[in-house]
C-alpha cells in the first residue's frame, strides 16, 4: 500500500528536507505541496535539489489543499498548526514540525512561547523514555505526532539514559551546542546573512531563554527526573546544517565508570537510529549529515566530576523531519526505519 | 629607539601572526626570522601574506642566529625551548610561545605533557590577577615570558573576575570552546585537512584530558580559587581562527545580579583590550578576528543557578602573538598598547 | 540476482563514496573492502559515517582479496591499478575510479601522468557522445570501466552537446572551476589543511598543466571536435565537496540562440542524471549535494561572442563514485538508475 | 594637520570597513558617522567590531550632518549619492564608494543602472593607465573621486598591463570570479542567507549582465583598448570577503613568454599595492585579507594560446574602502601608503 502524502511548508528548509526524505521511501507518494509566498511556483524552482519532485507545483496552505490525504506533514512556522489542524479529518496522520503540539504544560507554553496553546501530541523522539517504556509506545497508531525541536531532542537523547539509571544528577546540567544557521529557517535577518556567520562563531539566546530548555526539561522528567535546572548555550557556526551538543551532567557520587557506560549501552543498544560509539571516539556532525543517526560519544571527566556526552544529530533529519517520518513509520505501522537512512554524507 | 626582534618559528601560524603584527609596530623591526624544513627560503615564498617582509630570509633555528637581538619571540613546538633559551643572554627579553614556561607545578607539566620540566616564566596575561594585583606587575622588566595557551588564557579571562569577587564557584566549571583549526599549527594529520573540518563540528580532548586545563586552574588559583574543577571541552569548527568560549560557573547562592555584573565591570572597567559588553549582548570570534581583544558576555541563568560568560577571542592575537607582544610591550617599558589593535576585521 | 563487490581503497574519499552509495543498492552486496595503513581496522572505525556497514574489516589490497566477486571498484592512487587487475578474472568487472586507464592516448599519458601506460578501458560517462551514440553503447556488457576524472567530466558534459551540434567552436575553450578539496583525498600536504583553505579561494595547476586537460580534450574529440582547445584553472574554495564549472566557448558566428538551446535540450532530454535548467537558470553545487546529478545552466553572451555554460555536480558523485556505479548498472544490465539518487542534500 | 572625516553609510559592509581602515589612519578624524535605518545607533552597536569608535553614535544621512568635514566617503546604496553630493561644498573632498560617478558613457549607465547620470569623477584606482600616464595623475588634488567596483577594478589591474603593452587582446576576454557575499552588503534576500551559501558554490549574473562589465571595458579603453569585449562569471563562494579573478585573454601572436611578463614586471615594479607574483606562483584571497594589496600570478598557456592572470584582492579594502582612503590620501597631498597595510590576516 502507498500512503498519500501533502507537506505543508514546502519552500522552507524543514519541508524540503521532509520532501527529499520522502521522495526515497518506497510507501509514501508526495500528491500535494503548499506553501505561503511561494504558491503557484514549481516546487523545483524553489527548492532545486529536489530534482524527483519536478511534476509538482506549490499551492496555498489551507485544509481544503491538506485534506483528502494519508498522511499531512506540516513544517509551518510556530503558531500556524493549532488552528489548521483542527480543520483535518481525525483520521488523517497529521505529523506537525512547529512547536504548537510539543510541550504539556501550558505553563511552559505560555512563559516560552506565548499565544493560544493547542494541547501536547504524541512526542516524535521514539528512543526516549516515557512511562517505563518508549516514546514509541505512545506513537503506535498515533494519528497527532510533534516532531521534536531540533536541540531540544538532541540534548534529551544524549543525557536521558542516565537520568533513567540514575547514574547522572538531572540539576544543574550545562549543555553547550555547536549548530547550523540552516536551523534558522529562511527568516531574513541580519544575523541570518552568509557574511555574518561565514568565519565566526555567534551565540545566541544566552542566559536560560531558548526556547527548547522547557522541551528538555519535559523528555528528562518522562525519564525520571524530578526538577531537572539546565543551562543551555546554543552557538550558530560555518557549516549549513548539523548540531552538536556537549551536553553534561555531574556524575552522581560512588557511580562506577562501568555502570555509566552500561546505562547508556542498555538504553540503545537495540537502536536503528541511536549509536553509542565505542569508549574514547566521538562523533563530528559530518558523520550524520543527511542521516537519521544520532551519534553519542561519552566521557567521565573524574576530576570534574561530571559525565560528558558529545552528540551529533543533523538537525533537519534526525531533528526535524527524519524524526517526523521515523514516528510516522511508527505510527503507520511500518518498519520503524522504512525509508530512512543511517549513513552520513562524508566529508 | 627600536628594538631588534628575532622571531623563531617563523614559518608556522603562531610565527606568522607574530611577524604580522610586528611588522605594525611602530618600536621594534624584525631582523631576523628562523625555522626548521623551510629554513634557506624567503619568508614570504612560505608566508605570502606577509608582503611588507619580503626582504628576510629564513634562517635555521639555533642560539647563534637569535642572538645580538633585544628581543626573541620563539614560535616552537612544546619542548624545544626549553635548551634553546638556556643558550641566549639574561638581558635578553624572550617571549615563548609554546607551552615550555607556563606551568609553576611540575606535577602538572609532568601529568599533562611530560618530558624535562624548565620551570615557570611571568605569565603573559596583563589583565589576570595575581598577588592581589595583576598579571602586568610581575611583567613589568621581565627579560622571560611565558605567553599563554589560547583557550586557556580565554576561560581565565572569562571567569577570573567572577572568583575574584567571590560571586561564583570555583567547583564544577563548565567550558565549552568552539575553536578554529589553526590553533592546531601546520600539523600533518588527517583531521586537520580541509575535507575532513569544511560543513562539520569535530570534538576532541574529551572528558578532562586536554593540556590546557592545568593553566586554566593556575590562573583560577592566582584568583583566588582553592581547588577549582574545570569540565573542558573544545570543538573544532570551521572559521580559519577564532575562539568562542561558553564558560559557566555556579552562581554563589544569594548573589544578586547586580553583585556578578559589577564583579566583572570592576576587572575590566580600564582594561584597553579586555571588554565586558553590556548587558543581553554577546560577542561573536568575527568581532576580534585580527584584533588582540578579548569581548565578554556575561548572563546569569537564575533557574539553572549559573553565571553563564561567552567570550571570543582570536587565538592567534590576543590567544598567543598579541598577547605576547603585550607583555613585550609592559616588559620594555613601552606604551602596553603600542602596535595591537582592538578593531576586529569583520565581517 | 545480488551481485557481490569488493571496494579497493576503502579508506579514501571516493573509497568511502562508493561505500555510501553502495550501501544503498539494493542489487550490490559489499563483501570486501580493503585498504593500505589502515588495514586491519574496522571500516566504521575509518569512515564513521558508514554506519550501516559496521561489520566490514579492511583488508589489504591485493589481487587474492580482489577475487571471488561480481564487481571490483578500484579507488586507488594513480598508478597503483594497472598491474593489480591484471591478476583480476577477465569476467570480474572491473571500475577503476583512478586515472590508469582513461586516456585512449599513450602521448597524452605519457605527457601528463608518465609511468606505465596500461591503455584504455570504456568511459564511464554514459551521456556524452562517441561514435556517433554515447559512451553507454560501449559500457553495455563492459568488464573494464574507467570512470571518469571528476574536473573533465564536468567540463565535458557542459560543452559536447555544442561541440556535437556544431554551435560552438572547439578552440579556444575557457573553462574555469570552483573546486571543493575532497577531490585531493586525503594527501597529508600543507596546501590541503583546512585553516589554509578556510576563508579563502586557492587556485592551483594554473597554465595548462592540470592532468585533466587532454581527458577534457579527449571527450571534445569524441564529439566531433578535430583540435580542441581548453585553458582550464581549477580554484579550491571552501566547500568540502563540489564543482561549479564556468566553461564558455565562441558561439559559432550567424548560429541562432535557439539553435544553441536546442543542441543542449535534445543531447539530454531523456537523461536522467543531466539536466539542462530552463533559461535564465543557473545551478549551485548545493543542489546536487549527495547526488549523481549533473545541472547545468546555458546563456548566450551576444556582446562577448560566447556561449556560457556553469555545471554544478559532485565530485565524489557524479565526478567518480556515482558514475562508477551508474557505469556498473549498465554494464551489468541494471537499469541505470538503480540505487541512485537525483536529489541533492540542500541546504 | 589632521583632516576631520564624515562616513555616510557607516553601518554597511562597506562603510564598517571605511571606518575600520580610518581608524588607523593617523592623519584621519572620525567625527561623524550616519545611517538610514540604524540612526541613533551607537556605531559599536550595529559595527560591534570597532571597538576603538565606540565614543560614536550614528545620524541621519544628510547634507547637513556631512558639511563641515575636510572628506566626506559615501557608502550609499547606487542612485543615493548623485543629489546628496550637489549639497555638499566643491572644496570638501568626497570619495564615492557607490556606482553613481564610475562610469564615463551615459549609454552605459542607461543599460546597466538606469535612472539620473550624475557624470564620472576621479577613478579611484591609481595603478591603471589612462592618458599616456596613470589614474592617480587624475587624483592629484581632485575634490571628487569614485572609488571602483570590486570586481571591474580586479579584472581591470590583472589585464590592463597586457593591453598597454599589446601583448593580449582586448576581444573575447574571459574572467570568472570567485568572490565572497559581503560584496552583496547586507541585502535581506534567500539567496544572502548563510544557509544558502555556505557548502556551495552559487552563480549569479551570468551572460553578459553583471553591471561590472562597462566599468571594466572603460578601465580597458584608458588602457589602449579599441573595442574590448568581456565574458564575466562571479561565483558566490563560501568566504566572507575576497575576489579570486581568474582573467585571460588572447596571446598576441608571435608574442614571448618574455615580453609578456615585462608587460606586468614593468607596470607594477614601483607599485606599493599590486604585486605581481614571481613565475609559478598564484595568489590566494588568505593573502591579502584585510589588506590593500592586489596579488598578481601570470602564466602563459601555449597550448590555449591564452595569458592567464590569477589575481586576488580583498573586495572591500582594495576593492572598495581601501582603494577609496590611497586615492583620498593622493588627493590632498599625503603619502599615497598612509594607513593602509599591505599585509593579509592569514590563516
Amino acid at each position: 500500500m502507498v500512503f498519500s502524502v501533502a507537506v505543508a511548508g514546502a519552500s522552507g528548509y524543514a519541508g524540503g528536507e521532509l520532501l527529499r526524505l520522502l521522495a526515497a521511501h518506497p510507501d509514501f507518494e508526495v500528491r500535494t505541496v503548499t506553501a505561503h509566498s511561494n504558491s503557484g511556483q514549481r516546487l523545483v524552482d524553489v527548492q532545486p535539489h529536489l530534482r524527483s519532485l519536478s511534476h509538482l507545483v506549490l499551492g496555498d496552505t489551507d485544509a481544503t489543499a491538506l485534506s483528502g490525504h494519508d498522511v499531512v506533514f506540516l513544517a509551518l512556522p510556530h503558531g500556524a498548526s493549532g488552528a489548521l489542524t483542527a480543520e483535518l479529518p481525525a483520521s488523517t496522520l497529521v505529523v506537525d514540525c512547529g512547536a504548537d503540539h510539543r510541550l504539556e504544560s501550558e505553563a511552559d507554553w505560555a512563559a516560552f512561547y506565548g499565544g493560544d496553546y493547542f494541547g501536547a501530541w504524541a512526542y516524535g523522539v521514539p528512543e526516549l523514555p516515557v512511562d517505563g517504556g518508549r516514546q514509541r509506545d505512545r506513537l503506535v497508531g498515533a494519528r497527532r505526532i510533534a516532531a521534536p525541536g531540533c536541540n531540544a531532542s538532541t540534548v534529551a537523547l544524549a543525557l536521558a539514559p542516565g537520568i533513567l539509571a540514575g547514574v547522572i544528577e538531572a540539576t544543574d546540567i550545562v549543555a553547550v551546542l555547536a549548530v547550523g544557521p540552516s536551523g534558522a529557517g529562511k527568516s531574513l535577518k541580519v544575523p541570518n546573512l552568509a557574511a555574518e556567520i561565514l568565519g565566526s562563531a555567534n551565540p545566541y539566546a544566552v542566559g536560560g531563554t531558548h526556547r527548547h530548555i522547557p522541551e528538555i526539561q519535559q523528555s528528562l522528567r518522562w525519564a525520571g527526573a524530578v526538577a531537572p535546572t539546565v543551562s543551555f548555550t546554543p552557538v550558530i557556526v560555518p557549516m549549513s546544517r548539523g548540531i552538536l551538543a556537549t551536553s553534561t551532567a555531574r556524575l552522581v557520587p560512588g557511580t562506577s565508570a562501568a555502570a555509566v557506560r552500561a546505562a547508556w549501552e542498555s538504553a540503545y543498544a537495540d537502536e536503528p537510529f541511536v549509536h553509542l560509539l565505542p569508549s574514547g571516539q566521538f562523533p563530528r556532525t559530518a558523520d550524520v549529515l543527511g542521516a537519521n543517526t544520532a551519534l553519542i560519544g561519552l566521557a567521565i571527566d573524574e576530576a570534574a566530576g561530571r559525565v560528558i556526552t558529545v552528540t551529533a544529530v543533523d538537525n533537519l533529519v534526525k531533528g526535524t523531519a527524519g524524526a517526523a517520518i521515523q514516528s510516522a513509520n511508527i505510527a503507520l505501522g511500518l518498519p520503524e526505519t522504512r525509508g530512512l537512512s543511517t549513513n552520513g554524507v562524508a566529508p
